[in-house]
């Protein structure tokens, strides 16, 4: 039975398809790799012996039991692996997170991020573990894949991350996203699903605001981040 | 203790803000207000009892048990209303989702449709159940503003809709969303979460895609969905 803990050193990544991009994309961060005794002996199974023996990855294929409770999900592979950062390129485009509190959103905004190839994602805490199983789970294994780091607060990332144009995103701006300049290399920010970016973004950089009807009070987090990363692709 | 099911006549809008969604957008459909014995007699209350008592709503405060394993989300308030669907004006833009299968992602393009304004949401069964609790929640209530209707094959849809442009979004369209006409009114058309829309729909109307890169298989529906709500909106 998988037990993880936000503190534990190691996480993991739960059935096939997971295990197979933690295995191709950092390989060197895979510690332990778990089959299922019930697994077929099929061609998945010979990917996954081969790709362990290559990478010198320990097999443990007679640990029924930790595949325990995940039974219902019908998880037959699973990978536990080192937690890491990236160190984020500061001539790259950023995707800023400051404390998204929802590990769904935190994982889909992931697989946003490496769909439209941004360069790096900055997460100020506290907020949502980057890899918890449900994060990694939603982020399709974009969590492999986007470099990302987390900072303790907004002012640690921009000391890491370079002269750059910062677009805050607030329903409080008066800016639509479609007028912004779209100068690079930029940095899109988003708040907390919940209340949002707080006022002192105003007077950081050039403030942006996806515009919507009042009807609903706003989009949800990771769908306003997906348009905003998409317009600035224009 | 709610117990909701997808033959029902009736659903059920839990928690305060969605049940004040459904008493000001709907109150014709709201057959019964419950208000738990442990609601503070707040400004709040106050309100719930006037609405219920200006629309006629019967008001149930002495039933504690329709309030039980609703407890973890701290739900003091629910309207049970009858479920309703409403005829799709054919002048007006649509989204239409072929056999949508996550409750989630209905429920969040339910609120990103009404956040951009769409005038309707077409629904190809079989599809997640849109007035099961949980869409209902994760619409945060639009469920209740935006115009929908379920039809049982994409012919029967086309029959009520009208003269209008078709744009089904596919990995397989050669054509980027940047790209396309946008000829109004126009429907926005995309398939089910792992399947997508089937190669049929490659010669309906103009077909599209919103470029991404491949190292992840494509973009989570809702996300997807937003994204080119928005395109279309230039």
């Amino acid at each position: 039975m998988i037990h993880y803990d936000k503190k534990d050193e190691n996480s993991f990544a739960l059935g096939t398809t997971l295990s197979f991009e933690a295995l191709l994309r950092v390989p060197e961060k895979v510690r332990r790799l778990y089959i299922s005794p019930k697994q077929n002996r099929d061609e998945t199974y010979n990917k996954l012996k081969a790709l362990a023996a290559l990478n010198k990855i320990p097999l443990i294929e007679n640990n029924e039991k930790i595949f325990q409770s995940q039974d219902k999900d019908n998880v037959m592979v699973i990978a536990e692996f080192e937690k890491f950062e990236t160190p984020l390129d500061p001539m790259k485009n950023h995707v800023v997170l400051v404390h998204p509190s929802n590990m769904g959103n935190l994982g889909t905004i992931m697989r946003s991020s490496a769909a439209f190839q941004m360069g790096g994602l900055a997460i100020i805490t506290p907020a949502a573990d980057p890899f918890d199983p449900k994060t990694i789970r939603s982020s399709m294994g974009a969590v492999f894949s986007l470099p990302f780091s987390t900072f303790p607060t907004f002012e640690d990332y921009r000391k890491v991350a370079g002269n750059r144009h910062l677009y805050p995103f607030m329903l409080q701006a008066k800016k639509s996203v479609r007028e912004a300049k779209k100068e690079k290399p930029y940095s899109l920010i988003f708040g907390n699903e919940a209340t949002g970016l707080d006022q002192s973004f105003l007077t950081v950089g050039e403030p942006l605001i996806i515009p919507q009807s009042s009807t609903i009070d706003s989009l949800n987090l990771d769908n306003a981040v997906s348009i905003a990363i998409f317009a600035f692709l224009d």
